[in-house]
């Protein structure tokens, strides 16, 4: 009796995988999503967690509440271990098997020291809620310690802060730390002036932000250095330790590094033992589905998939929002054709009334660009309470230059010793 | 030439080293405010963080932009070693020596485990925003890992949350778990139900909120009970370890315990050589000075101090604020006379809708109560951005019951492993 419902499993519920889970919600089929967090995260807001712009819970809401409506969609916390196709089941961590009629890989990426996993410890990245508040207890920290320094040479490492990446969490990063630490904190501390500091964004191509159009490009150069951003074009990051990065063969002495670098796909690719890009991610067929498993769909991150031109698409989150839109309803027999990710433009943000958009014939800069961009990032954050909490930041930042989360958590006490991590040539 | 000003260190920046610090701002005097974290913490509703109903940074603001208007006052993030009285110093952890004229401890309390430092890991206190984000992460783990649990024997025990400590805390973190776990999350979870849960608080007295009046007590206890609190009083905890409490003969299977139970004085004591009552706390004048140093104050819950009726005063903001205000206006020479302690009245709230309230004369409960205690706590708090984004929390909370700020940080894989710390005797 009753008729067939599918068994449908996703796995991640970044935007990829949430959007697939919603469209699925209150549908004719059973749906489980696994994640490993309680939370989805809105990655790209991420960096004025690491800011002490917004704080943690502004930017993220627990899944279960998200799908809280839907009664045919539980929630798992766990995490996946093997894919195993021939029984249509994952396993997870837990120790649970689980089956699936259709099987939806969203586990997005990490970011990538391409081999070098050591620098970690000396230039984090911003990928999750645990390693944005680190890199805010870093960056809040050297200025503390700045402040009571007396040794001006360790006192000029501690004010010096180094962006590896001119991508636009890279850009993103090196504005919003030029604000922080030259204009949010100058009335707060005795000895230390805005202009102690130096923001160094190093990238090894030619320009920032390359998928944008060269006159944005030049726009977003323009507004970081009245930032008083240093931006290094061109340049090979060879070495990192500590207390230090090495440009080509320039030394720069630097407490803080952050790493906007590169990233790795998650390990879908082994999972399922298939072909993956030179990032790991997954080559999939026209329809997002794994090589020879027309049941295993992988979106996001973890996919390489190239639009109508050829073009490979790009890590961001409205090419895997439209992908779980379009793998749901193909599990739902509504379309049959291959995926077509519709560009509706790009946006990137470099700081306070400064910004970058290109939909294509119409280019903004500047605050009508910035505008467009807070629009549109409060609109999609989900959950009406975080949408007037980051609303309510934002306006009283703008305000007042202060930057309200500026809270040191974790450990407080020491400042890392030195210990050099030496590269063989160039890593970025 | 030039009027002698004198140097006022005042350690640690809770509510007497704040309010002291304010008073001191824009005087002819030089003030180092040293405080271990860059923040002031509104500990009140650190319980709030502790159930997923307030963010981190709403409750925190960083020292330095309170005190960033007065020219007089410098913050270093620091923390201390040792007095040195003769020579009028304090040594920092740093390194660094620094010479007052007027020595403030105002360096708080931590929760105490009677020796027993070892069960805090099994059951955590809430001081910190530390503490508070791990119990979060208990709590909220517990319900995710109960979600999944086919045993019923471990999934009880997942749902059963144990506070420690009959007094304001205990009562409001027992209060707020019951609300968490069987109210606001009823809708998100599809296998666990509000009743499958159980919420325990142990007092070893024969009543809750010992500074209260009897009527208000057993207010109390009733609200509890409707919230479905269950409340054993005269009960001594006699062994804690990871899944299990035992209270008395009675054996609890549970897998969260919250520490409430008792506070233990920072030890300002020690470095002054001075004595100290049971807690640690530094027995003081009336003139609230250390024996026989006029020039070093000790406040807040650091200093064992009573009312002019010979009552031991009680460890709450007011008393410490008071307290620093008092040492302030004294170092300034504006009075001679002892401390007194102005009693305005006693709040504790039990959960939405549910306080107590006692003014002498006028005692209050139930819904009254609650706004009473909603506008003094948002008065209270630190900074105009703070009090807003609190009665915005607390107005969606109220309106939809949600918990907005349900993350789980850090690690959030294992379960603790069950590892037995039976105890010698009563605890409590």
């Amino acid at each position: 009796m009753g008729s067939y419902r599918p068994k449908v499993v996703i796995v991640g519920a970044g935007f990829g995988g949430l959007e697939a889970a919603k469209r699925l919600a209150h549908e004719d089929a059973d749906v489980t999503v696994i994640d490993r967090r309680n939370h989805h995260l809105f990655q790209p807001l991420l960096y004025q967690v690491a800011t002490a712009a917004l704080s943690p819970a502004d930017i993220a809401a627990p899944i279960r509440s998200i799908l809280a409506h839907a009664a045919n969609v539980r929630v798992l916390l766990d995490s996946i271990c093997a894919v195993i196709p021939q029984e249509r089941a994952v396993r997870l961590q837990s120790g649970a098997v689980i089956n699936y009629d259709w099987l939806i890989l969203a586990t997005g990426a990490r970011h990538s020291y391409f081999g070098r996993d050591d620098l970690s410890r000396h230039a984090p990245g911003i990928k999750t809620i645990e390693d944005a508040t680190d890199v805010r207890r870093r960056v809040l920290l050297a200025l503390e310690h700045a402040e009571t320094e007396a040794d001006k040479v360790k006192r000029d490492a501690l004010l010096t802060f180094v962006v590896i990446g001119g991508g636009p969490t890279g850009v993103e990063m090196a504005g919003a730390i030029a604000e922080l630490a030259r204009k949010s904190v100058s009335r707060d501390f005795r000895s230390i002036t805005p202009r102690c500091s130096r923001v160094i964004l190093v990238e090894a191509g030619l320009a920032l932000l390359p998928a944008f159009p060269k006159s944005l490009q030049q726009e977003t150069l323009r507004s970081l250095e009245q930032l008083g951003v240093e931006v290094h074009l061109g340049a090979a990051v060879t070495e990192i330790s500590a207390n230090r990065v090495c440009i080509g063969t320039e030394r720069i002495a630097a407490h803080t590094i952050v790493w906007a670098a590169g990233v790795q796909a998650s390990p879908a690719a082994e999972w399922l033992g298939a072909a993956a890009d030179r990032l790991g991610r997954v080559k999939v067929t026209p329809e997002l589905h794994a090589p020879n498993h027309p049941e295993i769909f992988v979106i996001g991150d973890t996919a390489a998939c190239s639009n109508s031109h050829g073009e490979a698409l790009p890590g961001i989150a409205p090419v895997a929002k439209q992908q779980g839109r379009y793998v749901a309803r193909r599990i739902l027999g509504r379309t049959q054709g291959p995926f077509r990710y519709r560009d509706y433009g790009n946006l990137a943000t470099i700081g306070r009334s400064r910004a970058v958009a290109d939909f294509g014939r119409i280019r903004l800069s500047g605050f009508a660009a910035w505008l467009v961009w807070c629009v549109a990032h409060v609109w999609f954050l989900v959950g009406f309470r975080s949408r007037l909490s980051v609303m309510l930041s934002w306006a009283w930042n703008y305000l007042t230059f202060a930057r309200s989360a500026r809270l040191i958590t974790g450990p407080v006490q020491a400042l890392p010793t030195p210990a050099a991590a030496p590269l063989k040539g160039a890593i970025q």
